[in-house]
């Protein structure tokens, strides 16, 4: 969570100019001027349509968190999962040695707010029971709140290509009004296929492969609180640290969501 | 839940005129006049069809209640997660201190329906897991019950482009059978055209954000209710005010369906 | 259940008429003669496949079935839920004052067979989870049995279309080959398009909106039994009537899939 | 289960050829000859391109078991409930007179294997609370095997119209290498229509009709074999018949995959 | 899991060739060159844009998991359902006649590390309760984390179709700006087609099957697990050996992904 994890997620930073450049690099071959496909009443129409209607299927703040979401898309704060596995192992270790109630000294340390969250709870003595039932609950809260920016591009992926066929027919109608100048039939067609390209390039070479990558990393975050719930849980059950490793090791069987080489 | 509460939804009061009135705009700066896009019959194909289609979808009675949810879109008047935190929190304080009897004189001051009925029966002293059960079988049909307007407009949305298409080729039949006119040929199919834009533009613009948006608000609502009644059971529970806040702040980690600012 | 409950559905008795009634009527705005999309060989191909494919789909019980639920779709015989809680409330207050066995001779008169059946084991003494556990499968597969028609009818708006679809190739099919002949043409293409009509028409205006109307029906009878089933289970557990009511209140939340003015 | 039962399913046996052959007959009308839709090189894309499709996405033991799954199609050897119910209630009455353990003479006179199974369990004794979940559990697992030749054909269902779409395509780029020659334009174009209609008419008069009938089939087993497990547990419990026949007659209320006509 | 299981998955090596074999068969008797449908820029446009919208729809480790699942797909080393049956038996019998303990000199030559784990919980003395609390979820995470690489295949098949329509529309737009050399025009909507079978053929013939296979064997995996998981649990509860084998028949009613034919 804190900065020190901040990792640039390369397959991001890749795929995005990737897919658009080998797009409009096969254009170019095909003989095709990228002016012939920088259309502005195109993308007002496309673009524009989409933003409204993304605006009236969601709130101001689910749309300010899904902007500020790109950040999470390009650059990845993530712990990895056997850092969590060696932070909670610690004070399992600790917590056998010297007691659950000698956390109290570790909890301003502890950096992950769940975790720390968790472990004071123990040390307050909570249920067993209400306390496993309220994080798991706050976890999956958590879960639901952190995949709405996934939903806000996802509802912009399918909104997108439907509003690019709009602008497409709009543009032939301008065509078929103009049918008797020969002329002018060629490259209104083209001006009005512009329309399908921002459509369906927007929604597939961008708006969804970024909801698909916020809703994988919401996915491991949520796996990863799993994972300190079930290690807390089992601290304050006074299981013998081999065992909570065993636990923990079944459930860190996750990919992570990018790899583990560190920003400079 | 009171009026006090009443916000205009500013993301729906501009969605829906800014999406459609940027497409409108790159249609003007193509070239084509609004006349071309206005056309009756089209328009009573595609609306009259979706109408129908909803009729006989659904009973009057959701119909209607899909109609008034329409104000619901534009102004909102539902709690913020953390204004409900704050009265739940007040009378677990009162509770604490004073008891949980001592609730009942402040039962009438109680603005929200399903917070008053659930503080009600604490104070009749119900049993704690009949009262758990009731309360969240309650949600959950209401949860069900406040989305059916949702479902409405995701069926009509569901209908329009469809049904578009029926004008579409019902327009080109006409067309075809006057291949011999080329002079009636193109505008002849800009008219069948403009009824796939009415299916899509309504499916796109209109019907399926605001499907989106109820859903979204229907949501909120559950969750608030579900704050309402883990703070009643707490209350119950006798859980001190520390802890109650505690699992609170966990469960309203909830975005608002809309923004803060207030309705003058 | 009995026949004094038999409400016209107005929904659906407009709503089939004016989806078809104003699709046609901007047909003839248009100028388009009725004979134009009346295709005998387009009908055949389009509503002769999904029969065929329905048929192999389904068992001739759940097609029969099928048929008997357009009786369903446009007259109601389900009870009004605040009919339903005041049929059981008069039986909790009438179990409150002469005990729960007194039930057995009231048991005649009750119409609807599920709540007979379920007060007829209360009367015998039936233990209250296995009762439960009992009478909640029940109305699962009551519901599943009763959405079985909506099942059918989705299945043949899913089919038709993509089946008006094949109907359109084979006419296009027919027309290459001919074109040479241009005056046979147009109206050729013509005759193609009529299939694409028929099978997106019957599918958007038809099927798939009486299968929806079928289901929230079916949905509606299982919250009704639902109701039914808490209220008996409230009465053998001795609750007292007020409790009863706000249960069933919370319960009864949910709308009507019709209007409630009686037919004649 | 066993022979007896065989049953010819007459939705089935006219279901396909009705589909098929009133399709036909429209082309016939439309002056259509047969010859023009066979196509070989058109069968051998989208036919062999869906075969490799499922061969790629099953093992070979599941595409044979979709194989053999035809026969099942056609020809039902599945019990009316009705059939079930009397056989369970035989035993239900043996056992309350002779004692549970009376019943073990019974046992290979008992057809279903899932039935003597579930008896053998009961007469030596078995836990209750472990003989519903191992039975439970068994009933899922078999009912997710059931349904594989059901997946098989849906695939080859989602398959079809795509590759039909790529036959399509292949053919119209042999169309437009030869524009100059106008004479090859139309029959060139018809050829690769073929394709369309191969893949639109395999899925929706064959592949998908075909799995959703499978489906019907399967669950009707499970809902069977659900039958059986309560009436075998409440034989053990020691419910007496007329109880066991009321929970019996609730869960029942499912319609039969076919009709009960024997075939001859 | 060890070697010795590798089987060539023959269905797979032979899916894939056919259907493309077929289609492109097909394609040649129709007279089509296979010249005609090899297109660098298509073919760059169509894969880079599915490469791109990949990159950004995952991590770098779920792409090179889905990358060495290639090898999964064609050379299959799972164990047949009879053969973990058997093994586990062997423990059971183990078991029952030397007692749990005896297990601990078995387990090094265990050779699926699931089933070692277990035993060696078992021989530890775990609580039952938690063991299967703790078996159940990490087969869970397992099956969840196994399915990843069917998903990379799965967006991939998504993706794929719709850049190619992006490809073909970027076609047409060349073709159309140059509508007054008809000699151009054939041969440039050609190239146009090649971006869609492109993007039709790759999700249909290998993209979409893949994940299916991958499904396929992950659930397959999955159910193997829960066998080892059942068992073990049967074994450690004394269960007698008869038994055991009776709950693992009703589990392993299920097909192997694979015939069974080993690889030479």
């Amino acid at each position: 969570m804190s900065a020190k994890h901040s990792r640039i997620d390369y397959t991001s930073v890749a795929g995005l100019p990737l897919g658009l450049g080998l797009v409009l690099l096969g254009q170019a071959l095909e003989g095709g001027s990228m002016r012939s496909i920088l259309q502005l009443t195109a993308g007002l129409i496309v673009l524009g349509g989409t933003l409204g209607a993304v605006l009236l299927s969601f709130s101001m703040t689910d749309i300010k968190r899904a902007c500020s979401a790109m950040k999470t898309v390009f650059l990845w704060d993530g712990e990895p999962p056997a850092e969590t596995v060696a932070t909670v192992m610690r004070y399992a270790t600790h917590a056998r040695t010297s007691g659950v109630l000698s956390l109290e000294n570790e909890l301003p340390d502890v950096t992950d707010p769940f975790l720390r969250k968790a472990l004071a709870l123990v040390v307050d003595g909570a249920n067993p029971i209400a306390l496993r039932e309220m994080l798991e609950t706050e976890n999956e809260k958590r879960e639901e709140y952190d995949e709405i920016p996934a939903k806000v591009y996802e509802a912009a992926g399918g909104y997108s290509p439907t509003i690019g066929i709009l602008g497409a027919v709009l543009g032939l109608i301008q065509v078929m009004q103009h049918l008797n100048d020969p002329s002018k039939l060629g490259e209104g067609i083209a001006v009005a296929f512009v329309a399908t390209i921002y459509g369906v390039g927007t929604a597939n070479l961008f708006f969804l492969p970024t909801a698909n990558k916020l809703k994988m990393k919401a996915r491991h975050e949520s796996r990863r609180r799993e994972l300190m719930l079930e290690a807390v849980l089992a601290i304050q059950e006074g299981l013998n640290p081999k065992m909570i490793r065993e636990k923990l090791d079944g459930l860190a069987a996750q990919p992570e969501p990018i790899e583990s080489r560190r920003a400079a």
